[in-house]
């Protein structure tokens, strides 16, 4: 699908749509942090053509989320395995779940996230690492060190801080 | 772009990306949270094609994110204003583009989350609402009660649950 290309933006989200901004790498993603690593257990679980799952898988090693290794001399066979980038994209998920757990789900919810030690129900929420405060209302965007001059202007004028 | 409909499926990863499950969409979110409202708004931030924008807002109104607005009666005028729904999906927003910061910005970070009121810093990490703990690698998906037989059958297995 012939597309713009978002990683030349300086913006952190577009960036991040150019690496997995595609719905099944996102499912791939998805299926990787429960435990799936082989071609045929992505392809049963997704329900997907296998020459997409071969380019989105492809796609993820480029990209540097996914590993590819062989576990199996012969025929050669290769596992797919989450790499430390890769793992880093989990808090995507969480909020992405949350969000679809409670607007998209008039049914009630398909999946629980659970604490494996204690058992108990999870609420993902976003915070400040520093403060432990909920990200709200009260959060504002300003232009970073690597923002390009078209950042500077949008973010300088409409991201005033009130005192 | 023909594709397997993904609102179907229970998972609730699945259910949010068949309503905002393409790049455009998503940055237009983005720009909705930077105050943006107008079509030539929008156009101009993104520098996408009108009609490929027109069919994105109406998507994004008609999943519910987005609501149309007339703000001018002749000629008639409209603007886009994020729904309750379309503000919830800030923390995803949040998430990707801490993701994007970390791993894609090799020059530096281009924008940069702070507190509106003491003009801090944000570093944005996802926590349990219940007890504030981070989630990490003890977090398991366990079935819920609108789980069907296949993700059932996923779960059980797969995420007993140590004690």
């Amino acid at each position: 699908m012939q597309r713009t290309s978002f990683g030349q933006m300086p913006c952190p989200v577009a960036r991040s749509l150019e690496k997995v901004g595609e719905w099944w790498s996102i499912l791939i993603l998805r299926d990787a942090f429960y435990g799936l690593t082989r071609f045929d257990q992505f392809q049963s679980s997704l329900g997907i053509a296998p020459n997409m799952l071969t380019r989105r898988l492809k796609a993820l090693v480029g990209a540097g989320l996914l590993e590819r290794r062989l576990y199996q001399q012969r025929p050669p066979r290769y596992e797919y395995m989450l790499t430390a980038m890769g793992r880093d994209f989990r808090p995507v998920l969480w909020t992405l779940a949350a969000w679809g757990s409670k607007h998209l789900a008039p049914e009630g919810q398909s999946i629980i996230l659970i604490d494996s030690s204690s058992g108990a129900a999870i609420e993902p929420i976003v915070v400040d690492a520093r403060t432990g405060r909920p990200l709200s209302e009260g959060v504002r965007v300003v232009a970073g060190p690597a923002a390009d001059d078209r950042m500077r202007d949008r973010f300088a004028p409409r991201v005033a801080i009130e005192p």
